[in-house]
């Protein structure tokens, strides 16, 4: 039997020294310091192909530094995520900002012209610019068949150098997925040509076959999920039908008992054949905003 | 000031009784008590229309019956759900059934080919039948162009007077939409077609245009989010530009503080115009097989 | 395997009748049904003695009636709770009442006396009345020993046929336990008269004998915990030395995995001896005054 | 308006650098950052005077160290803590320790005597060392008139430079109160006492006016709930007649809407006047073994 080694923080100490402590812990610590571990195994696990499911609203609060050097030091190879992630990642990319808030009155927000996200504002006039942009690169996206693609293709048209997980994917050649592209701001835009008479012909079913095929040829898998989800629930399925994962780890607020799959162990996942019997995971149950960098600042 | 009345709880009491002294009472029940209030006002306001938001795993957890009763006693104008839960209910119209599971061994589950949603099994061997349903019907699903009149004509295939959501929604011509179909078994069904050479040309975007002029031509609006997730974001972003809801209820066990939408309560809609400043509204922090049943029995 | 059985709820129905059906369905509505299945086995066992453990403000939320009828009609052996519900139940037996309040407003409650407890209000002027309540009353309250006695002596001033938890538990003489006793309101007011030089000798361990010696005396034991907290674990405790609980039911809203007594699941006690390993048992993770009517409108 | 800044985590960061850098981001990582500041704020107040509330397992989850380093560097002046807290500090001093269970089987615990706290482990033979103690020094604990100075004894005959709560806080002269000290390992040994016919006199109500005079005479107060529970509370009603906190930090993972002390945002506080106007204070809502090391590690 391991012991329990109080923790010892002091002023000055190392993020990655309070981690390596944590894994001697109990609780929610013990799960960042498991957490930790695990990405190390499944990172420098050279077979291993990374699948992200980002949820929730991690870019206007702030975690789209942390994704985008994840991504820069090759530790992910397949992301899947929202698109409300994508939408407010590419708002920041056209040099729109995020605004804390830290209370709150939201008919006098709406007069104002800012919309909440819990403790995140994001000025309404925003829309004017992702109009201009979808409107001015029409003709460049209007050709797109399916959402990797038109994704892949947003990317391309953004600076070089952005600060921007649309653009990094690009420039190092990570698909984005994101089955309820349409359930976004960049679904409003491009709704918004289509009412205007214009045309794009992208199949809702296309990617499947991709990211399936991606799960089948991966001898080693590896996941982490942010939130649940569509980004979670996506790739548990190219997982179903292609041997399960290997290494896992899952960061949720929700719970288990309600039944939904953004508050679902992974071990739930053992008995379709998402999880493997003797894959390595853990459940982490906290704000993704305080476990990510902790997690995964060794790895950048 | 309204005084808290102790709930007197007795053998034989009706469940609409019940609900009524819940809205003298405190915490939780007091927003039963408001949310059964504020349905039978939606519900008898004859120029509302009502969005239904169905995420979780309802179908699998004996709430269809709920939801098909709504349906037929014409409460519910637009039902925006996951794949999940229409997989399920198509399942469910196969004849195929869901299992109780009060404590798991996933590994074994595998083994014996069951697959688990908490404390709810579904048998593996369902595929079998959802692949022979599809791969019959082909002919007829190929052609459809977006998802909800692919969701409407899969209704259609099914025997009437099925229990089933999606034969109901046929049959009283509620649109479905489910933005992120791809990501479900039904979307696992329409991939292995496509693996073995078949074609299905359904645009990711269509229902936008379907579901954002249906809000714009409603007056008055009416929202019922069960569980956030795709369904609350697809209907909350096609108020943002329609002038918001007039009633809404929201049942989630999500909390506010992590930043999903799941989580967040309907008053932070104000902020981005999707709910009006002098809506009716209330947040249910509850399970939602708990709560469905004690808000809705009294329109059914 | 156990079919799930879609709910069929429908205006006019009997609570009991949506209960049972409760348990035929899956994820939480389960869980409901199951602990009203199991309260009636605790309750028609006749050997079984039930210890009711009642944390959270249960009072001011109008969950006093469901107790008191409990107790009443003798389903409730033992009672451990907080000084918090005996303070609010008391205020209730002096004529008081709470109110509710579906938004707020801190700083202005405070400046207008008003007291917060999430959506219900107390106002501040029932100090006032507490006051009166143990001056007056203080030569007949001064010589108790002990905690149990105390409050049985504070049951006996109210009067007769109070809709008091406190009034009843003495009128059925069931011993209430409150180990935190000094923190509430009425230790308050202890300590306004011993501010004022008054004696009062009440021991604070003498009550574990009472409770121990009873757990022991009790061949089949049942448990009931509501929130958790002190409540939970000085029932725990007694039951830890003396063969565990034959049947439990718990309540509460809080989470496992950050590790509080709140939280853990029954199933934890087993390894502690708390719970007997062919126990029934349940946890529910709902809020308390949704469930609390539900779970035992059947037995009063 | 203020900026939200994508945190930018690095091999190597400080843990400074990150929680500062979380000040910037928004959703459950700005509440760390925020609570790391006002504590900050809190403890060079030298008129401040700190109360720290502290429930929940803290101590068999390694938090021991970060507690007795906090008094050590005479940042808290008053501490609440829950019996089982001191119990198992207690049990650390007398040289035994917790252990990691990743994994559990209560039944097989049971029966190889281990007791579980969610993911950590203690050995039943414990017992017998915290029986062999209380017997031992029972000559030296009996005349205690009161818990604190019980539990101030306690400390005083613990092996100088023990890491211990108890130790260190008599050392530092830091008063100790616990309500309900009862309900607790502690508690089961004065009852085994008590049983074998020895006597103690402890004052259940005694603490009171010494922690109440406390807060009167503290012009400044900070306060600081770890977990909620009788600590919370207790501290709170000191504060209720003696103007309230001037500043305040909160970490739990209890929710507002059940109605419980524990959930409750310390906003609320400011109805009853346990809180001004005009303080400082956050709510985080997360695991207090990840928030802890994270807020505080700055000024031990």
């Amino acid at each position: 039997m391991e012991k329990i080694i109080p923790i010892k923080a002091k002023k000055g100490m190392k993020v990655s020294d309070l981690v390596h402590q944590m894994s001697d812990a109990g609780f929610g610590a013990r799960k960042i310091g498991m957490a930790n571990r695990i990405a190390g195994e499944m990172f420098s696990d050279k077979e291993c192909k990374v699948f992200l499911g980002l949820a929730g609203a991690m870019v206007p609060a702030g975690m789209k530094g942390i994704i985008i050097d994840l991504i820069k030091s090759d530790n992910i190879h397949v992301l899947v995520t929202t698109g409300a992630n994508l939408t407010h990642d590419l708002i920041e990319a056209l040099k729109h900002n995020h605004y804390h808030c830290d209370s709150w009155d939201d008919e006098d927000f709406n007069k104002k012209g800012y919309d909440r996200i819990y403790n995140v504002l994001m000025k309404n006039e925003v829309y004017e610019d992702l109009e201009n942009f979808f409107e001015g690169k029409w003709d460049e996206l209007k050709d797109e068949k399916n959402i990797r693609s038109l994704l892949e293709k947003i990317g391309s048209l953004l600076p070089e150098n952005s600060e921007s997980i649309l653009r990094v994917c690009y420039d190092k050649k990570i698909p984005i997925y994101c089955p309820a592209l349409a359930d976004s701001g960049i679904g409003l835009m491009i709704w918004g040509r289509l009412a205007a008479g214009k045309n794009i012909e992208v199949n809702a079913f296309d990617d499947m076959k991709d990211i399936i095929d991606f799960a089948w040829a991966s001898k080693i898998k590896g996941v982490i999920y942010v939130g649940g989800g569509t980004p979670k629930n996506f790739i548990q399925q190219s997982l179903q039908f292609s041997s399960g994962a290997d290494y896992g780890i899952q960061i949720t607020t929700d719970i288990a008992d309600s039944g939904g799959s953004s508050g679902a162990p992974l071990e739930e996942g053992k008995s379709w054949g998402k999880l493997k019997d003797n894959a390595k995971y853990v459940d982490v149950r906290c704000d993704a905003t305080i476990a990510l960098p902790l997690i995964f600042s060794d790895f950048i």
